[in-house]
């Protein structure tokens, strides 16, 4: 009936790397600062293939979640919902096909530039998103330390400095001084780049945020329907494309998560950027298995397109609570295979 | 039932690029030499959307009968059946996503060398054989002119030089000769390269059959059931596993149109490398559609994993008649957008 209950043609995620995730405490995408390193290209082939490679870990939080690439990877399954992967920057090989935008990891935005090429990525993902032939997206994205780059570029175009975290006690302070830091290392007053989106990514931001406001931005130009899904990194993706003219309705699909977050002040940052809000509850604090209650209490939350993906499953058969089953059942065979040969 | 009754888990489509496809006459995978360059990229685009990004053209015949890609894209909606890409020296860019083996186009085989990084290319392919997390592959091609350079291949390893064509008047001629220029600047006498496949591949061969028979050794030494799905190409690509010592059954589905080519001639082929051979007939004939039945007077006949994947909807529900309907309605949808909007 609405035009969520149509299923998008593609679930586009980017995944990459920013040196700004090896910041001790900062994020939860990996239980240690290496396995942070591959997390996007593990979250790539979950996704594509419902497990990593052989020779790779399944990422979890340092208390042990799962990543949400196993959920988007149940509604996959469960919908028939194709997925694209794009590789921006990764760290590390993956096994998963991908678009590749030719990016290097990120920078740690305390550095003076973040980006250096954050404009040819820009380019190269709007080329991309011209040219593909689907008629509506899902965008969402994999990259350990996202979120404080989300935050980084909030502050370089003088947006709200809203910021989630896969951890359940958000390390907010770190994160603002890691912003404070890097704006202060690349001459930066904060709202300096209002305006001009480029240079916000290039001393503030990721490769993977390039490329998600490249892709968002050539896929709007060509009439293709676009869904933004995930928290704050996305909404930065749409403060983007609001300093860069785009003017046209929004769509913005996240998890309850991340909506009942109040650093994400995800509300304000809609109101702020015009973007309609979708939010979906995943419910899995129902379902009697401790990784995944876990995200009620505010680990992982969001990420690799979850919360997007949840608000297609709830709009068509079988509906949600067969995507909570697939979800425990591709963790638990995940957690086994973990468990009998430990990689 | 038997074990092609369960679907694999990926079919696999190697795309790439040889020179020799440029040669006049020998190759109806595009209508003109400088569509062929962009046949391969187009095909995986077919496999994966449905359609070529909206500024290529739908490869066609020289008398318009539609790519293969159509028919395993068919396959691909009606049985649910996943596909892999794989860059294996494109000759453009693909909006497909793929994993990339860092290959060149192939160099025309009657230079001295035709892949110099041949076996390279076969390391990385085996390196990615190894690692897919996935339990079965049917494994195809694309590339113009692969029947000659794998009539090469033949040539070198001194097996049976088995020659089918995407031409109802196969230029066997122009092949063999083709063929006799590249052994002889090649310095390479018939049957000197047995048993050194990569040496094969090196002076006669192209990236694509590299790719494939390393991806072939990677997946089956770790237990992969692997279905080869082609032709001679692919028959090619078991002759290169045959002599680096593969002793295990093998399989090859292809075709009734390739089947029934005497100068093809699979059942021999199949004989001399101990391969068991499964045969589908799509049954074009009984379409009426012209740009379709042209394939059961032997225009395009194989390629892009088509027999193998016809083979998987025999054997699935709903069965071949809907993979005929859709492979037409496919045919059509993309015939009209090409007459809409002549690229």
């Amino acid at each position: 009936m609405t035009d969520r209950a149509r299923q998008p043609d593609r679930c586009v995620v980017v995944g990459g790397s920013t040196r700004t995730a090896a910041i001790d405490g900062i994020s939860a995408a990996g239980a240690t600062a290496t396995q942070r390193r591959e997390t996007p290209a593990a979250d790539l082939e979950i996704l594509v293939f419902g497990r990593p490679t052989p020779d790779r870990t399944v990422p979890v939080s340092p208390t042990g979640t799962p990543t949400p690439a196993v959920v988007t990877r149940a509604v996959a399954v469960e919908t028939g919902l194709s997925v694209l992967a794009v590789d921006a920057g990764l760290a590390t090989d993956t096994l998963a096909p991908t678009l590749d935008v030719g990016a290097e990891p990120g920078a740690d935005i305390r550095a003076e530039t973040a980006v250096p090429d954050a404009e040819t990525y820009w380019e190269r993902a709007a080329a991309i998103g011209r040219s593909l032939p689907v008629e509506s997206i899902l965008l969402g994205e994999t990259i350990p330390g996202g979120t404080t780059t989300a935050l980084g570029v909030l502050a370089a175009l003088g947006e709200r400095r809203a910021v989630s975290s896969s951890l359940p006690d958000n390390p907010t302070t770190i994160k603002a001084e890691t912003v404070e830091t890097g704006l202060a290392a690349s001459g930066l007053p904060p709202g300096d780049a209002a305006g001009d989106p480029r240079r916000a990514l290039r001393y503030m931001g990721d490769p993977v945020l390039a490329t998600v406001a490249g892709l968002a931005r050539g896929a709007l130009a060509t009439g293709v329907d676009v869904t933004l899904a995930g928290g704050t990194q996305l909404a930065a993706a749409a403060a983007l494309l609001r300093h860069d003219g785009v003017a046209a309705p929004l769509r913005l699909a996240t998890t309850s998560y991340v909506a009942d977050d109040e650093t994400a002040a995800m509300a304000d940052l809609a109101a702020d950027l015009d973007l309609s809000l979708v939010v979906t509850d995943p419910g899995f604090d129902r379902l009697g298995h401790d990784g995944l209650a876990a995200y009620a209490e505010g680990v992982a939350k969001e990420g690799v397109a979850m919360g997007g993906a949840l608000a297609v499953a709830r709009d068509a058969e079988p509906g949600l609570s067969a995507i909570r089953a697939r979800t425990r059942s591709l963790t638990t065979s995940l957690t086994d295979a973990m468990e009998a040969d430990p990689a």
